[in-house]
């Protein structure tokens, strides 16, 4: 039998998986927590918008959970063997890079810069380039607007130039040491094929479009003048970036002998192009056109792919558009939200409403579950973590309106859920506002799979029925998917997505269906929802509100 | 010496004090907590609205209280005997109208109407009657919108004939079985002068003037036609209502020679006419022209007086102003604030933020001390009970902008004080901008004695010094004041307010100034609050946002 192994790197832990090619059938894993830092983030309470990660804690998790993975693998599958391995696929967070050396060595692990977090993985989440990403829009949209066209209008302060641009200020001394800045999913398969060192490391169409404003059509990254102007020493860097980018379906290149000896694994199996997570879960999840997946942890990533041969309008507020980079001959575009998870998890762990026993995520599910659609009179605004799309603005906060002398916890609870299924439709009407389609819905991710509620308050405020991908672990198993691309059919393998997608992917039976009586209230609260966003969302909007939250940061800011 | 004795019935409980009329002092005091429902309030968990009491509480408490201070007093004061009581004044919440039959005996006392709340007070936050208040505002303002030009243009919920109508429609039973409707302040005095038959029973000008459009200057209470438009039976119910109130110097009658022998005081003593809590307690914290009284509880009352003989606009927004409420000679208005200390108290009770031990008020406010203004970059509209002034608007709700995912319960406990403080502010700015200036604020009430943050917060955001009552009993001390002057110079008390005012009224030494950097940093967090304000609240604002609350809650009560 031919099998293949992903390593899914999350936010907090990395996750390794077997799979039975033939059918996707899981045969063994594990799970890594970062060791550094609160839940693998290093913070700084001093500053909010700082989440880094220590890379060794990436390398350390390879060797715990590949030889575990195989160790259960080996308990699971009769005749299972590690030489039935035909390939390799990875995923991360993104865009978090890191700054390298000549040889490709993050900077943390040297000496010099060992406790300083400029020097290590700046998390996704890391958010303290904001200045930083407002400038390059600025710049971007005066002198090279077409940067933009593709990423919603906006360049985030959660990407690959916000970050750098933000170091050079910052810190120069990590900046300067910085032989330049790989993103953990080039980095992960370079290391564990050799091809760390910068001339080497070969970059992904998903990272580098997503997140630095790659495309062919000019040439690759953002042309030196352009960086230069927003620091000479940003516009020298560009040299150490690639002139090509590579798709999902190729290798980054084998297994180095090392490693196969190390892990115990074939010598030279390919392994896949790094890619983002929501992207192989993507694939993971069953990815084809008409089919939206959403996956839904502490954030949430929206994708759907249209074919490169159709003529795509630019779509404002939609963070990406790239050839390739979910599927090949595809567009890959991603959305989502900045936080959903993370809003359920702040209003359980920072509030603590409702004293110990009553205010787990459990406890306020059940009573939540209690309430009708529009019964507390509460309305929410998801926009604690900022807003991701379709106003790609950072400077936006959580809003809570409908607050009586009586409101409970549990109903708070439940209007925190409803607002991100709010949040959710809006990025699926602005997809069909502009020609793609949203026929069908697949989730995954873990609130997907543990919370009916929420499933069900999705399919009742969207319409449409909810569905879940069958594997509790489809990044990982997009992961693997790849894997099984790379290695090709000669091998055991595929030659095409669709087959391997096919063979691997399925959805769970359980279905959430909208119920009509429902879906009309959450109609109701959704024309309001609607409302409050475009009044404190949009610049241009008649409500004439959009100032309040920004002024807020503003007075926190010089507080 | 000569004393007298003050009755303060407030939400929850009734105080008795008795004062030294030369000085104030206070020589014995005690509180009565009132025994049916929750916290001495009838409540119905299917109507968040309703609030009802026991007048059996009310009669209860008299005996309970007086005993109890009567015998503080002779252990405190050198030589003291209840004969030295010259006189006793009464305060009470309102507009709190209880039905009666012909005797003057509360409904929910016979057999009959024992369990029934319709047949009990309907204590001043019933909301119940909410669409009738609306009935009646459209209404006025259709034919007599003189009615309400002395009441801020919006009859409330809160009113006295908001609710009589709705018990009319909502359960003729009751209404039918009422000969009449009693204030609580007019039926309390009555029941100790013996003059509770509704053919005796005389009315103050106090709660006739701010909650039921008692005027002479259309010749009382609305006419009968107007009534009867509501419902011919309101019409009806008109000639049980007498034809002219008293000001709040003149005499209710005198102690009936039962209730002397049963409390062991001097026969036939005179009781002043009663007023509302606020009104009293504003007297007790020597109210005077250019002087504003704060009664900070669970929810406020903002009191200023203005000479008769001045020629005061309308105020729009202002609920009462009404000749000799207050003090004799002077416009009375009161303006106020649905909820303050309740909002604090849904937030640690109802929520319970942070687990019991570190979600108490105490815990909260050392906590929110510890922050800047602006610091949380959160920010809250104090409507959680609606919005007695200048909206003058039931059907708005709470709101709280900001939250990220890093937001503390006490950063959230802290931006409620501060919408509350906004809300006070917004009340002064009004009283100014209709040319009654507001020079000095003295606050009374638990809060304000008890909570520096709230105070230092108050000053800051005001731009004004906080004053505090030094009676910790204001309201109870103001009784005490109504009942020196109803007894007289020649019986040992004052001929007028002032001279008692002087003699028995004072402010503590700690008072609490401005901050001028908080100040200026709070004037940015206030323009902001004025546009929420405006958005939400103001139906003719740009914001055009003034229908989200209200159709959540139609929303809401369709659910």
């Amino acid at each position: 039998m031919p099998y293949t192994i992903g390593l899914d790197y999350g936010t907090n832990s990395v996750r390794c998986l077997i799979v039975d090619v033939t059918n996707g059938d899981e045969m063994g894993s594990c799970v890594y927590e970062y060791e550094t830092g609160e839940a693998g983030i290093i913070l700084d309470a001093a500053d909010h918008n700082l989440a880094r990660q220590n890379p060794a804690d990436y390398l350390k998790g390879i060797e715990v959970t590949f030889k575990a993975a195989i160790a259960e693998a080996r308990q699971t599958a009769k005749g299972f063997a590690a030489d039935q391995i035909i390939g390799v696929g990875i995923d991360t967070t993104g865009s978090t890079p890191i700054p390298v050396d000549k040889n490709g060595t993050p900077l943390n692990s040297l000496e010099e810069f060992k406790d300083n977090p400029n020097a290590c993985a700046w998390l996704w989440k890391d958010h303290t380039g904001h200045a930083e990403a407002a400038e390059i829009t600025q710049l971007a949209q005066n002198e090279h607007p077409e940067y933009l066209a593709k990423c919603g209008g906006t360049y985030s302060s959660e990407w690959f130039f916000s970050k750098i641009l933000h170091c050079l200020r910052a810190d120069p001394e990590v900046f300067d040491a910085a032989y330049t800045w790989a993103e953990h999913a080039d980095w992960l398969p370079a290391v564990l094929t050799g091809t760390q060192a910068p001339d080497k490391l070969k970059r992904c169409r998903c990272a580098a479009g997503h997140k630095a404003m790659f495309s062919n059509d000019w040439g690759g990254y953002p042309d030196a003048a352009f960086l230069s102007k927003l620091d000479p020493k940003l516009g020298a860097l560009r040299k150490t970036l690639s002139r090509q980018t590579q798709a999902v379906d190729e290798k980054a290149g084998h297994l180095t002998d090392e490693w196969a000896e190390w892990l115990d694994l074939p010598a030279r199996i390919p392994v896949a192009m790094g890619a983002f997570d929501a992207h192989l879960g993507a694939v993971g999840s069953g990815i084809k056109e008409g089919l939206l997946v959403k996956i839904i942890g502490t954030s949430t990533c929206d994708m759907v792919v249209a074919p490169t041969n159709t003529n795509l309008p630019d779509i404002p507020g939609i963070c990406g558009i790239v050839d390739g980079s979910i599927l090949p001959g595809h567009f890959g575009l991603e959305a989502g939200q900045s936080a959903v998870g993370d809003i359920f998890n702040w209003f359980v762990n920072c509030i603590e409403p409702g004293g110990a026993k009553a205010g787990s995520h459990e406890a306020l599910t059940e009573r939540a579950a209690k309430l009708k659609p529009g019964q507390s009179g509460l309305l929410a605004l998801d926009w604690n973590n900022g807003n991701r799309n379709v106003l790609v603005d950072q400077r936006l906060t959580g809003l809570l309106l409908g607050q009586t002398l009586h409101t409970r916890p549990e109903e708070i609870y439940r209007a925190l859920i409803e607002a991100t299924a709010f949040g959710a439709l809006t990025i699926i009407n602005r997809f069909e506002e502009y020609g793609i389609g949203v026929g069908e819905v697949v989730n995954c991710g873990g609130i997907a799979e543990k919370n009916p509620l929420l499933m069900q308050i999705y399919a009742d405020v969207t319409g449409r029925e909810m569905k879940i991908s069958r594997s509790a672990q489809s990044c990982a198993l997009g992961a693997c998917i790849a894997g099984a691309v790379v290695a090709g059919k000669a091998s055991g393998g595929y030659d095409r997505f669709a087959d391997a997608q096919a063979a691997m992917c399925g959805i769970k039976d359980l279905t959430y269906k909208p119920i009509a009586r429902n879906n009309e209230v959450y109609g109701r609260l959704y024309f309001l929802y609607k409302q409050l966003h475009d009044a404190f969302g949009v610049r241009e909007c008649s409500g004439q509100l959009a100032n309040v939250m920004k002024e807020l940061l503003s007075i926190k800011d010089s507080a």
